[in-house]
């Protein structure tokens, strides 16, 4: 049984304020907090069924986790989960460094990406496609936020993130690199016949608008997905998905 | 305001049963009933709020459909949406008829997809990729769940579905056609090197557990997409989105 206090502090990580707070965040489910374990981030605190600590013990010793075994019923209590009778972690958030796109590599820059559940989707599929970094603008939704880490169906472990000013870093590419930047537009080549390079960035934008006018001027590529039917539009996981999955049919690794 | 009965149908209609007892389902928000307006659904009743008839007054005129006026207090009430502004309908739902598969037609067949997020999202991609028959098995998610129409974001009005034994269709099928059958494995042909053919049935599994081993015979060719990270799967929407545009690249119409 969790003291009333642990229950607060635990409950008051679903929020946003919270988490930037006390630098930590949650994360939940058997599956999810099996890989976290694995994982290179520091666990906080484990809260699990005694069923779910026996099956993962091995996975709790190299850290010295500490473990405190609760209820289904506790667990549900202080976690965000409809189900869980398995475990939740508290876990240390990371530092917000800036990351370097390497000569080769993709990377995915989000602009204003708002819905949790798109930005988990992205997650996994980045990490599917070997995208290892994201860079995001500060109005993208928090990482951390659970039903981010829940949609990410564990690739949160395996890429790497950093919020802020993309147009600043945007910037800062353009004069001092040559590294090609994709962004999707109505107007844009088609997907299906342009010749990817083998690097670069791909730039998603917001759900409902798209790609901010303050960033146009930087994207050097405007693609397209072809379009059959009718549908106004992909939705923005679809739509990164489907670029992913075009540029490395293009330029494999 | 709705009479007290009223409300009890048009939220009964949030459940399958009375759904199916009814042969009504809801669609919710100023897009998608617009949407449904101009679609050949049949509206049984349209309940608006004041600003949405009088913008829309011309798309209710053609059926002579039957208006009622509420306040958005009201339309909360007896909807499924945290928030509607606009209007619902209730609409009449279709005859469940067998759809055929025209040569050189691609049709979708889902077999047990559960999630009615993934199934909205699937007709919006099918809607996309110009995929107008969707055959169901009978365990797929009910197509006429709010969750379904509002996430197909007005695709449900122009792509058509069927329920019934997939196996036996497929077997029909296998008896009476040359119709390839394409189905998602971990084991199958490269879809970025696949040469597809013109038309046929593409089979997509449920999220767990993949396509059912019965129906596995029938697949006449197993497609795999290439994975260049570390995340386990795919959304099955993203993989339907994925599959269906690389057959699109292949053999765009």
């Amino acid at each position: 049984m969790l003291s009333k206090s642990r229950q607060t502090y635990i409950r008051s990580l679903h929020q946003k304020k919270y988490r930037q707070q006390y630098g930590a965040f949650l994360v939940e489910g058997t599956k999810s907090v099996q890989e976290v374990l694995q994982s290179s981030f520091e666990i906080e605190a484990l809260i699990a069924t005694e069923a779910f600590y026996k099956e993962n013990v091995s996975l709790t010793d190299h850290q010295r986790t500490p473990v405190e075994i609760v209820s289904v019923a506790d667990l549900q209590r202080i976690g965000t989960l409809e189900s869980n009778n398995g475990a939740l972690a508290v876990v240390r958030t990371k530092e917000n460094r800036p990351l370097v796109a390497d000569t080769g590599e993709i990377v995915l820059i989000l602009d204003d990406i708002r819905d949790p559940g798109n930005l988990g989707t992205i997650l996994r599929i980045a990490d599917w496609y070997g995208v290892h970094k994201i860079l995001c603008s500060e109005t993208t939704a928090d990482v951390y936020n659970p039903k981010v880490i829940s949609a990410s169906k564990g690739s949160f472990t395996r890429v790497q993130w950093w919020y802020g000013d993309i147009i600043s870093l945007l910037q800062n590419s353009a004069e001092n690199t040559t590294q090609p930047v994709y962004g999707a537009f109505l107007d844009g080549a088609d997907v299906h016949t342009l010749p990817f390079g083998p690097g670069g960035y791909l730039v998603m934008g917001n759900e409902s608008n798209g790609i901010r006018p303050d960033l146009e001027p930087f994207v050097t590529q405007r693609v397209t997905i072809p379009r059959y039917g009718d549908a106004e539009s992909l939705n923005v996981g679809i739509a990164t998905a489907v670029l992913l999955d075009n540029w490395r049919r293009v330029n494999g690794r």
